[in-house]
């Protein structure tokens, strides 16, 4: 009879078979998830241990408050079908409870199935994986008929037949079913199964949501996903249904870390006693964590109907549902008030807290790989989805497996080391990371690794460095500090008008004056440099234009063309046999004699490799940085490589001197470096720069170190992240050599954004799309608020982006999809669009 | 008869019942385990999944590889004893499958129990928890008699009768079992079960040895602790034996996990098959990670002799045995290899590596709470423990714990946040750190936190917003950078001689001329302030003595004394009335008259409060630091508090403001505020300091940040040890006020050690005992290696410490027990004994 009802259905939905279009985990506008009302997921601690009764029980306490009420239990997947079917188990226990009250009161409460595999219904179709099922079964119970009574819908998203692992059943019946498949049907069961429509529209309606998962925590789903990976990017608040039986400790504590381990949040524990008392060790374990509940033992006898055992668990189960509604209305009520407590403590940094309205702070509830999952209360209360295009200031890499990864690890480390003491010792994490740096951004020129904490730092030591192998080479001692004149000795650094390379005094001196250096920001800033205009390189209208400096200008006027047709013409070596490879040469010797005056040196050259980033994400013309280079090595000028920022594929490849071609004598290195997630740097020096710190005395040692050197957490991130990235089994970007990144911006809507009225320039290269908005004025530079208007849009859009004045960029993770890239070039595209049209009416009404 | 036996030997060993001495898990020094031969942890991810199967087929596999070789099984807990006994089980299997060999070959096998609840014997007696039990049963088996074959030991350790929960049966038959007592009757029975006694002597024997746990990973021990927590300080290579039932994927996981989450190195994964293919997707998950094997299924016949099954097992065995011994072989190189291989790749900081040769290089296998876990290859190679009396450069906080606490946390942060951008955003962790701070250190006076990575960013931070906030309340512009003359304004510090705030370029330049800023360190350094010597104060043979600087002796000569009788005496408020307060406050007017000159302004006043650290750990006169407090606030200088060493209970209170009673207007924070596990720090000021900043223009707001700006990890373990720290369930040294730490270090102890000739000066502050070695010459001072000796001595004996010159130090976290310190000054004070009598006889040589 069943089966043949579910015949019926499906040949039916057969003929209006959809496509299933996969959601997208990437930019996705739509993953917005209510949170008018408690949305729990059920998870157990083991198979059997009796989610579906908790679900049940929940349900009957829930809907029984006198209130009319709604209630939503989806089963996403269920095995074993259709003689196993919780959401039907829940269907007629529920019926059963309502039944037997006196007086009888109202309830309709109803089950479907919304999907099936075809054996379920013994099809011999073959031309589908899973059918569109559409089955529904509806009650409606005594009492009250006016239809202001409660209402339950039980709902089974996916069913296989065999009583197996979702995965076994998902590969024998239907092929592997995609994550993203489960979630996108599982977020329109959220939004529609307690929407206003039905009987009770209109009217405020108490509501709650179970979502029951299948098997123990990290059971594996229907596409091989544990299903505790499976859910999280929507990370609802978990009910964890634990274990009492004889291991039940052990397996309770387990399932609950593990969840926490994937950032979780556990609002309960209860479990049905089996005479051991388990919840005294586990009170005691997760005392002031998480509150553990007993039910009473589950009837054995096969024949039970439960009844009995529902009345006996009542206050058990009333507890904890208002354990449940506490939990969420507290949580509520935090995110609510977060953005005026955050106004209150915080003190931000690059921010003018004046212009910062508590609306306009972003409350960010997690991230999952690139995005963040952000709360909105505009209309309503509901968490939505962010990409974060920012990349959060440059440092992002994780996708969503690696932040697992690096959770598992940096949980790992955090217990097995802490942070033990460096200097002098030695350590797993730490020894990893120095040799894999060694052998990776470091190969064929580095030999030791120094440790600190971030760029700024990085940079620091790395001036050091360099001055001490400078002075070495050059013979300036301590002593000779003042010449006969009494004139100092002083040490200055060749850098690049625009470079910017981190806040400290130390990095801040080596670059140019800017609008971070001025007496108000930073009055111990006298920029202790010889800083060179750099000519730049950007597309516009499909093209790749030089941009010379003035200084350079009147020798170029031989130059036949000062354009490229492509991006790696600008990059290819044979450049340095062209006409202006001799003209950078003959300018930066120039430059260069300034050396030889006085008691001043020029002791470094410090540059920040291909592209200047905080200085507004210009690209050098890499042929000036090569001859820059060299110039300064024939005359014995450590070079210094800022890759803070362009290290770790930022730029697609591993490290930029790959693309410059040439190799420094110091490089710093940071952000990406432990794949986003802790703050580690690293400064690497040859051989020749290491033993110029070499003697008998620790005072000729480099006396510089922070707290945390090398510390563990930080080098296993790095460790782990630098082996993602690089390795083609994880990360799928990696081109067949394992030296570059494919192409992740779509050439063609690059070329069509550079041809944008609205955009001035565009450098697209490795995980960064940069633009500068067409601005004049105030609307220009770095403290212009011009481009607001438009970044608003784009997180509406689903991206959150943050400006460098009318510079705006795009910036993904090594490893995400080029798919996802397109996805955001599109959306930027159309969002231009309309701010360009906004800009002409605002123009206009300003003329009329 | 099997009982008869057993209280047979329980009376013999009753007359000699020994008291047991708990194992001490803080400065041990008998803590070595030997690494001669393979050691593993079998873990269960359930009850019931075949670990002594598992145990049984591992013992066969090695002892009938062809050399005569020894199998220790160590089964630590054993409960249901003597009906069930894992030990016996694996005696008579073995005994069996050796008899079932043609030929038969020879096997010395022995079963013994060592101590067993009162229960287990039917004793009616009740002045013991556990009996020393002491049985023993032996077995030799036919084959060569010559005494050269393999030989078993298998020993149950604790046993109890009823077949529970260890907790259980603990609490129901013998009381709660320390974990201490566990460790070291474990750690007795590991370095006797397989020393070179017995037949084998003077023979190289191959060994192996099995410690088997009870129930899953994270079943209660019979202290009640878990077992992964309980066994956690040995860190034993583990074995984990999975479950190959349905729900067996998950349960497998989370056992890994679990393990994982407590630092543990698992080896392999083994299971029965059961029929289910897990091993597919265990497979697919652990890819990479461990290797996972799949035993036949074990029958489920209760009176099968399992003799077929063993056979049937055989290959998988062997290759399990092989993964053991390959990943253990791999470890000892690798451990062995370290030293060297850091050599060629580190740079570490504060190192003059020509000083440190590759055996005195430490290899750090691991820290549980404030204990190191060494690599030691002396005679034999061996773990032996260490506990960080140098806190790790200051930074460390967590007991055992604490530590496992802080893992957790950190792998929930990274799961749910990773990282994500802080500016106009608001997350969790960052919300609760700032509210904590500005609740507890910042209590009173602070009303902004400022987030950033290490103790010299905060600094830096700290120094333009005091500057900023100078300006502003002076009038001082950026328009008016120079004046009629030509002069540039110019803004200084006021610092003490001595003090410390850092090594990048401004941090430094707040502190006055050192060994750290000479040309050859930091050629930038200028030395931008005015820097006063302070007054110390130091304990010299029992009294607390003040020293005056040269400028301010000659005023004082009309003081009546210059001791105090008490370190409180030294804090006492009551002092602002003294002359002394007088003398002070005149002889800093005067000083401070310096910036009415010219256009150089004292523009803040920066110093670490109480106790300047990194100069030599001086005590500076409490009462001068408040008098300078007041002075600069009466002028309107902003007064920095630099307590990124002294905050969060270093110095016994949450914030040394308390101490000096008197409120900053700028505090910097650092090291310990995470608990010692990842780099953070954060920089709190005044609501006035704040409203400087405050403007239309983005141009006007603090512009330093870095990139981990309140990381998500940093935060989430701030908060953690904040509140850890201060609650007195979790710190049992938090005196009843919580206001601050009960006394650690043992006042006569420190009387005694002030008093050693060796010793020039003693100071003991909440967690830190310092002393001065009496030293003349280059002995003294920073670069000197005075102490070496004496700290060399103090590692063999357990305690890493870590010299600043001739000036030693203690320091503990700020929940160590006092009992460990008092170990910890016995061992030092022992150790200056021989230091000194060593010194007499190298100087009596020297004169001979």
């Amino acid at each position: 009879m069943l089966l043949l009802r579910l015949r019926r259905n499906y040949e039916r939905c057969r003929r209006q078979l959809l496509l299933l279009k996969p959601f997208s985990t990437t930019t996705a506008a739509h993953f917005d998830l209510p949170l008018s009302h408690p949305t729990y997921t059920v998870w157990g601690s083991n198979t059997s241990v009796g989610k579906t009764l908790v679900s049940a029980g929940l349900a009957s306490s829930f809907l029984l408050s006198d209130s009319p009420s709604r209630f939503l239990f989806l089963k996403p997947i269920q095995t074993g079908f259709p003689s196993d079917s919780d959401s039907r188990f829940l269907f007629h226990k529920l019926s059963s409870i309502y039944q037997r009250r006196k007086p009888p009161l109202s309830l309709l409460a109803s089950d479907h199935v919304l999907n099936a595999s075809l054996p379920v219904i013994n099809s011999d179709a073959t031309d589908v994986a899973m059918c569109d099922l559409g089955r529904y079964e509806e009650q409606r119970l005594l009492g009250d008929q006016s239809g202001l009574g409660s209402r339950l819908i039980c709902k089974t998203m996916y069913a296989w037949k065999e009583a197996v692992s979702p995965h076994l059943a998902a590969a024998r019946e239907s092929g592997p079913l995609d994550d993203a498949v489960v979630l996108h049907s599982l977020r329109s069961c959220l939004a529609a199964g307690l929407g206003t429509s039905g009987e009770s529209e209109g009217e405020e309606t108490r509501a709650m949501c179970l979502v029951e998962t299948a098997g123990g925590v990290a059971s594996p789903g229907p596409s091989g996903s544990l299903q505790c990976d499976l859910y999280r990017p929507f990370r609802l608040p978990c009910l964890l249904v634990g274990d009492g039986r004889l291991g039940g400790i052990s397996g309770t504590i387990s399932a609950y870390e593990i969840l926490k381990l994937r950032g979780y949040d556990v609002a309960a524990i209860v479990f049905a006693d089996n005479g051991l008392e388990n919840e005294v060790p586990l009170n005691s374990y997760l005392r002031n964590r998480v509150p553990v509940l007993v039910l009473p033992p589950i009837p054995t006898d096969m024949t039970d109907d439960l009844m009995d055992w529902f009345d006996n668990s009542q206050n058990v189960f009333d507890s904890l549902k208002e354990i449940m509604l506490s939990a969420y209305s507290k949580r509520i009520n935090r995110l609510r008030e977060m953005p005026k407590r955050a106004m209150n403590a915080f003190w931000w940094p690059f921010t003018q807290h004046k212009l910062v309205a508590d609306e306009a702070v972003t409350v960010i509830d997690s991230r999952c790989g690139e995005n963040f999952t952000v709360f909105k209360n505009h209309d309503n209360e509901f968490m939505t989805q962010q990409f974060d295009a920012c990349a959060s200031w440059w440092t992002q890499g994780p996708d969503a497996a690696l932040q697992t990864e690096l959770a598992r690890d940096v949980g790992y480390a955090a217990a097995r080391f802490g942070h033990v003491m460096f200097p002098e010792n030695v350590y797993e994490p730490a020894l990893e990371c120095a040799e894999l740096l060694l052998e990776g951004v470091g190969k064929g020129w580095a030999s030791r690794v120094y440790f600190s904490d971030n760029g700024s730092t990085a940079i620091e030591i790395a001036l050091k460095m360099a001055f001490r192998k400078f002075s070495f080479d050059h013979g300036i001692h301590d002593a000779q500090e003042c010449n006969a004149e009494g004139q100092r000795t002083e040490l200055m650094v060749l850098a690049l008008n625009g470079s910017y390379h981190g806040d400290t005094l130390g990095a801040m001196e080596a670059q140019a004056p800017s609008c971070y250096t001025g007496f108000l920001q930073q009055p111990w800033y006298s920029g202790r440099g010889v800083f060179l205009d750099p000519p730049t390189i950007y597309m516009h209208r499909g093209k790749w234009y030089l941009s010379l400096p003035v200084g350079l200008q009147p020798e170029t006027k031989m130059l036949e063309s000062a354009f490229f047709y492509s991006r790696d013409e600008v990059f290819d070596e044979k450049r340095d046999h062209s006409d202006l490879a001799g003209i950078y040469s003959a300018y930066l010797s120039q430059q260069l004699s300034y050396s030889s005056k006085s008691k001043s040196f020029l002791g470094a050259l410090i540059i920040e490799p291909v592209i200047q980033a905080a200085g507004g994400m210009h690209m050098v013309d890499p042929l000036f940085q090569r001859v820059l280079v060299k110039e300064c090595q024939n005359r014995k000028i450590p070079v210094i490589f800022d890759e803070v920022f362009t290290g770790f594929w930022r730029l697609g490849s591993e490290t930029v001197a790959e693309l410059l071609h040439c190799a420094p004598d110091i490089a710093c290195f940071g952000k990406l470096m432990t794949g986003g997630i802790i703050p580690l740097s690293a400064t690497l020096a040859t051989k020749s720069v290491f033993e110029s710190f070499i003697g008998d005395s620790k005072l000729q040692a480099l006396l510089h170190g922070h707290s945390y050197s090398a510390h563990a957490l930080g080098c296993t991130a790095a460790a782990k992240s630098i082996k993602w990235f690089k390795n083609p089994e994880t990360n799928q970007n990696i081109n067949s050599e394992g030296r570059s990144l494919r192409e992740l911006w779509d050439e063609n809507l690059v070329y069509e954004i550079s041809l944008h009225p609205a955009v001035k320039r565009v450098v697209a290269l490795g995980t960064l799309f940069a633009l500068e908005l067409q601005a004049d004025g105030s609307d220009a530079g770095y403290a212009s608020l011009y481009s607001r208007s438009l970044l608003l849009k784009l997180r509406e859009d689903g991206i959150y982006m943050r400006p460098l004045g009318n510079v705006i960029y795009l910036m993904c993770a090594p490893c995400t999809k080029p798919d996802t890239c397109t996805q955001l070039l599109i959306k930027l595209h159309s969002k231009l669009e309309e701010f360009i049209s906004d800009s002409r009416e605002s123009l206009k009404s300003c003329h009329s």
